[in-house]
Order: structure tokens, then sequence, then C-alpha cells
């Protein structure tokens, strides 16, 4: 059944293209307007180019793309090949395009986290390589999570202010960054994330920048986002030094790991 | 080299299974540490069975289950077939397990949302079957974003407090429940979400039933959820009715096509 209806809707959007013209974008929803809006993509909206990544955390990806698909914005998720990469969920989210094919001019170059993924992509040089020479041609440069220290290791945060995941955001640095201590942190035209939540935080804040203030703002209403965490425990200040000294002590063979991959990083930048 | 890497760790998995007795869970991160809590599967935690189904919305999926794998739980992603299922974000999510191979006793049933695909899920008998044999054995029986609907479709509300995204909660008494304006809504063992980013505060609060409560500020740490909205406009009553009626009235088809799937529910539960 559900496959029949696919095959209607898009036997519906053929025929809806020639439509498209005189139908009001702001008028009452009907069944053509929905699957026009749903399915048509809108090729002047900016072009993001997506970074993903083995061992990256969904939830990184996901939060944006979800503020970025609602504003209409075009993603291409890209990595070496058009394989699936597998996700801290155990879900394989497969590269819908290779580093030869992503935009050569995105107006948004996105970076999530991923720890120890992360740290492969590092010290991975044709990863940096191909981050390293989009961002340079990017309009926007951007982040959540660990992904800063891939923009990092790429010589992309040299003398700008950049965030990321708290237990490695100490590690900016090493790579030319200014850490602040802040959920989405803008400078010029870096914005980057803390910790994987903060990417639906950094994704609107985008929003707002790119497209226009009114569209972010039903954007949010749309994700129903009016957060109510259960605890005050979103950051090591909320969370109090016992407890974080606690979980940093399960986690310092990782935290480890990322400090030598930004120390070797910063040495191949030659940041002092 | 990434595959270079995983053969060594899964080789070092191996090894270590004759290790794990003695390493102490709770001591320092070490390499084996890491490997061992990352990738070996505890049987005694709880068993969560998630319906997956085409065109729901990824963020309904990924934010619930982002909490459910740092509490270690186990999960199957349940559908009819093997098959992948299409999200809103256009990526696509292979389900796991059948209908037939789902967990016969889950701890949690937990149903996301998605619009169009919730509608037909409201519509498919195959789904509302399982959903009311699973939900009926269940411990708990949960939902977010518009996953109600498809619970309420399947008898499981019927005299529950439950919740739903704003633009369809409405339906909810259609089907027995009686709506409940807040983020997540708890009834007996019935605990249901609001629109799509509700699902994380839900994962953490059912996160601290069924755990312990410092596993589950733990969680939020690690997801560094301290969230920080650029705009106060994540409910309808934030948004204001203007805005709100104007997000409507591009919606009006879809939002029609819910109240008519809701009532037809309903007829088919006898619900007054």
């Amino acid at each position: 059944m559900q496959n029949k209806l696919d095959r209607r809707a898009f036997m519906e959007l053929t025929a809806l293209t020639a439509l498209a013209a005189v139908t009001p974008a702001l008028g009452e929803e009907t069944h053509a307007s929905h699957l026009q809006s749903m399915m048509a993509p809108d090729p002047t909206a900016p072009k993001v180019a997506i970074l993903v990544y083995p061992h990256m955390i969904a939830l990184d990806l996901i939060g944006p793309m979800s503020v970025f698909k609602i504003m209409r914005w075009n993603m291409q998720l890209i990595w070496k090949e058009k394989m699936p990469v597998v996700t801290d969920v155990g879900i394989s989210i497969p590269a819908t395009t290779t580093f030869a094919e992503a935009y050569a001019d995105p107006d948004i170059l996105f970076v999530p986290g991923g720890l120890m993924g992360t740290i492969a992509c590092m010290q991975d040089t044709t990863v940096l390589d191909f981050v390293s020479k989009r961002g340079a041609r990017a309009k926007w440069v951007t982040s959540d999570c660990t992904g800063s220290l891939i923009l990092g290791a790429a010589g992309l945060l040299q003398g700008y202010d950049a965030t990321s995941h708290w237990a490695v955001a100490e590690h900016l640095p090493l790579l030319g960054a200014r850490r602040v201590d802040k959920r989405v942190v803008r400078d010029r035209n870096r914005m980057t994330g803390a910790g994987t939540t903060a990417g639906i935080d950094f994704g609107l804040v985008l929003a707002a920048e790119l497209g226009n203030e009114e569209a972010a703002r039903r954007t949010q209403l749309i994700l129903e986002y009016s957060p109510e965490p259960p605890f005050g425990n979103g950051t090591p200040a909320e969370a109090g030094p016992e407890r974080v000294a606690a979980m940093r002590k399960r986690r310092t063979w990782m935290d480890a790991q990322a400090r030598l991959a930004a120390e070797a990083a910063g040495r191949m930048l030659k940041v002092r």
C-alpha cells in the first residue's frame, strides 16, 4: 500500500511541475501543494556540504539536518565513497556524494561530531584536504560537537573563536583556535556548536542568519523546540566537579586519543 | 585505514571476551575497556521495541535512541520487512527486525512520529495489530510526536492522559485519550512526548524511571543537553495566534488527513 501511495505521489508530482508557476506559494494547502512543498527541490536555496564519516554521532547530524530540511536547503552527505557510514546508535547512514562530486562552492560546509570517528578524520590527509579546500570556498564554515576538531585540524579555525563538546574543547587551542565556552559560537563566517544537542540551537541560529528570522522561528515551532530537560545537568558546571571527574575517569583513554590527535595536527599546522 | 582500525577493534574485542569478567566496570578507562563499553551488548539491559515506518521523522527516532544507546539499552528497529524506510530528511533507515521477530515481551514499546507516515500506519491493520499486541505485553507503552496517534489508533490510549505534536494533539480524544498539554505526559505505564524535539526530554524522563536517576543525569551531560533556543517560539502559545494561523493554513490538507484517520480509527475502536 505504501508503494502504491508513493507511485501515485510521484505521478502527481510530475503533473504538478507544469502547475508550479501558478500555485500560490503562501496560499491554503491542498493535496497538490502539499506534494509540491514536500518533494520539489528549490535550486535557489542554500547548498550545504555535510561531511559524514564512520563512527559519527547520529544526533549531531540529524539535529541540524532537521532544521536545514524544514528551511528547504539543499544538502549533500559527503564521504570518500557513496557507502553507508555507521553511527553511534548503530544505524548506518548512506553518503550521497563523493569528495569529487561535492559542491565546488557550497554556501555552508558543516561537519558533525563523533569522537573516535573524529579522531580518525583528524589523522586522515584525504579528509583534511577535502575539508580545507571546501572550507576555503564556503560562505560559512560550521560544525557541532567534536566536528570543530576536524575543522581545526584542517587549519580552518586558526585565529577564530570556537567551541566543541565539553570533554574535548580544551584541545581547540592546540589547533590555533580560541576556546569560547558558549553553546553556539560565531566568529566572522565560522559557526561552531557545543556537544551533540547544541546542534539544534546551532541550526536555528544559522537558519536565522542565512534565511530570515521568521522562517527560523517557524522551523522552531514545527520542531516544537521548547525544551524542558528533566534535570539541570547539561553542562560540566551544572553537573558539578565530582560527577564530571567520575565521568572523565571513564573516558581517559578516548580523551587522551583526542589530545594526541590535536597535538599532531597542531604540529602539522605549525601552531605554536 | 578505517577498515583496518575496525578489523583490529573486532579482533581485540574477541580477545576481550575472556577478560570481561575481571575488568572493573567503574575503573579508569583503557583501550580495552573503551572497546568493551562501546561494543559489548548487555543482555540484562531493558529491551526496546521501536516501530520504524516510511515517512517517519528522523529526529523523532534519533533523539530518544541517543538516550537509550548511552543507557546501553537493547533496541530493535521493527517494520514489516527488513527494508530501509525513508525519513523526512531523505535518509533511509534500515529496519533491523520484522514484526514476527520482534521481542515477545519488550520492556518498552516506542513509536516515533512522522505525519503522512503516521496517517498511513493508522489505516494499516497489520501495523495496528502488531502495535496493539506488543503494547499489551510491554512494561511501558511510549511515543513521541505524532506517534501517539498510532498508539491511540491501536487502542492503547483509551482512558489515558497523552500528548502529541501541537498540530494534531486535538485529535487524541477521537481515540479515547485525554489530551494533556505538557511536554512529557505520564499516565501509569504510558508515556508520550510532544512534537519532535520533545523526544529528547521524553528519553531522559524514561531513562530516570527505568534505569536510575544518576545514569540519566550522566546521559544528559554526555549529550550536553543544556538547550538555548535562539527564540522563544517552540509552542503555539510562545509563537502567538497570528503566526500559528499562518502556519496552519499551509498544512490544512495534511492536518485534515490526520483528523479523518483519527475519526476512522475511533469508529473502529467504538470511541464515543
